[in-house]
């Protein structure tokens, strides 16, 4: 691969930049990562995201990819140096993009509440949903492991990817309230499966350490509150 | 095929319903149509998307498949009976999702938005993302059609599907406040392209008649002034 082919503006703590990272180790693409900092938006981020201006975004031979489940699809579909991350049944692809979706849709912005949280009333009525969602996410798991580590079975793929990416601020969130969302007691599938998910080659170095992220959550919990608007 | 092979749960004024329909028309797919009433959720709808409780389902061989661009995908990746729906370049078909996704997310809560702003202020703020929405799209069809009248070129293709089936309420928004969003001015690119994708034949007969939709939304919108909540 030429050097400068592929590179990636990302930051280290975003779930979805995350999501770009794994998809690209899993197909052992060498790729350039280029570091946005917090509250700056480079040149290049306006000119290759100019829509919503987000992270992250894939150039590939300079060209522009972004929205973070679209990076993940296309890397999966230009590069054969891995195994495929989308299930190669159409059904099991639909359930995949579903859960993908729901994950997007419901759980996380309902998870990205729970630091905010203030007194026992808040704290509880935003676990809530939280826990709602992951016992779905549960159910989702038993059905379509099919006995494999993964939520498509045998090896990591798009749902896991998609659904994985979050497992750092689930624990950050662990930490804050007390409450271990993920356990053996009421969501034992996602007990085993976040382990496996955390120690595989493609995710545990990109996976940001609970500590760090914390501090670097609480930053920008009171970078908002300090904020006019 | 089979008769009950495949069933479509929705309802005729849907956007999201329109795209399911469509993607089964350009694949000449033969279905049956089972219509949800307003206000009440069948035993089946319940049952076969017990998640989000939404139209439209597309049942095949009984096995659901829910959220719309997720149907439209599994059915250009189940039947070949038909041109293929998503671009066959892996990096048009991720320009195609960007863009969906930003539909979905940005322009059509926008849209929605605006039958329901009451005064002349309410209405000028109403109007500011929707006419924002329209002039980025109007360049990313000058960008990717490439001379077709389609935004995939010469062809229907996944992201006027995504788009297409927001015409009807655009209409009706057009009516509603006297103002033309698509028009040959300001956006003359779209005002071909609506022309060309309403007169489609896999478009033209699940595409609502202008007044019936706005009588429609108006009876929403009456409904929902008058709910407690």
């Amino acid at each position: 691969m030429a050097k400068g082919e592929v590179k990636l503006l990302g930051s280290w703590p975003s779930p979805y930049v995350m999501r770009a990272r794994i998809a690209l180790n899993l197909k052992s693409v060498e790729y350039e990562f280029l570091e946005e900092k917090l509250g700056v938006k480079s040149e290049l981020l306006l000119k290759s995201n100019p829509v919503h201006k987000k992270i992250p975004v894939l150039l590939h031979h300079s060209k522009p990819i972004c929205e973070s489940l679209v990076i993940v699809q296309y890397i999966d579909e230009v590069w054969s140096s891995g195994p495929a991350i989308l299930p190669s049944d159409p059904y099991d692809r639909a359930v995949a993009r579903f859960w993908a979706s729901y994950v997007d849709e419901k759980f996380f912005p309902a998870l990205r509440a729970l630091p905010m949280a203030q007194g026992k009333e808040a704290m509880e009525a935003a676990m809530h949903p939280v826990k709602e969602g992951l016992a779905l996410l549960e159910d989702a798991y038993a059905n379509h492991s099919k006995g494999g580590p993964f939520f498509g079975g045998g090896q990591i793929s798009y749902l896991d990817v998609a659904f994985g990416c979050f497992l750092g601020v689930i624990r950050v969130s662990e930490k804050v309230t007390g409450v271990a969302l993920i356990n053996e007691h009421t969501t034992p599938g996602l007990a085993g499966w976040a382990e496996e998910f955390c120690a595989h080659p493609a995710v545990e170095d990109v996976m940001p350490d609970t500590d760090k992220l914390t501090e670097f959550i609480n930053r920008i919990i009171k970078m908002k509150s300090q904020s006019p608007n």
